[in-house]
């Protein structure tokens, strides 16, 4: 048994959650802020048989890989204006940690 | 020195944290959401020596034992009335992931 | 690779943030509640490789080393007045577990 402690965009760890919960992978939510990605996160546990370690991995991969948005910002102060303009940004990214289970009880 | 994180149901959570604390067992609570369990749920970060393992893993399974609730649902839209009906529903359970820890420092 | 499990106090945990940040030390944190630390307190993970292990400790160490405050206690009910004393507390304090990481991905 195996525990993953992955630290996720609040955007994916929806669709995360959603495709683990398909594959009857349980999963846990932790409320988190900051640090590892800069926007706001989320850190979801993950038990798993180590056979399926794999799959999760390659899921969050596929999920949770960083791409740019295009973000268009409206600048301007009360009395002006200028014109809007677009900015790149990156979104997603994923930090995973696989730790070892000693042992795993379900009540 | 083990680290048990356990996602028990919120209901129990403080029971848990109570007989722990009687017992001079370390406790932690981290707000979680969803997964394991359907309802609303609490991880719990226990640290403890090996000894009180199977003291700790007995505590929880006697405090968070899945156990059947009866409800009883009200139906109705506004205006109707409809006769109110008993539902069994099952409360409790709990995930726990027992990990091994290289290092413990109280600081 | 290693991962940090620190329960430290609230009113710390931003300079543990700030100064891991500096260092390019990944660091994330959790809401938590109660148990170990009487205050309110923050779990914080943090991923680092084993040859940052002492420099971390050290910080940790440093920075939320329990040291005693002086708090003005103002008691009094409604119309009337007692006079205010000094009470000494003790702020800081953490529990850090380090446990080992059998694989590491940033995605
Ligand atoms: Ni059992
Ligand atoms: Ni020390
Ligand atoms: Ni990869």
């Amino acid at each position: 048994m195996k525990l993953i402690m992955a630290v996720v965009d609040d955007n994916d760890s929806i669709r995360v959650v959603e495709e683990l919960t398909k594959k009857n992978i349980g999963v846990t939510r932790l409320a988190s802020t900051g640090g590892f990605l800069k926007r706001g996160n989320t850190t979801l546990l993950i038990g798993l048989e180590e056979d399926k370690l794999k799959e999760v991995l390659d899921l969050l991969e596929r999920i949770c890989k960083p791409r740019k948005h295009v973000v268009t910002i409206f600048p301007g102060v009360p009395g002006e204006t200028f014109a809007p303009y677009p900015v790149e940004v990156t979104v997603g990214g994923a930090i995973v940690f696989v730790l070892n289970v000693e042992r795993f009880e379900k009540i």
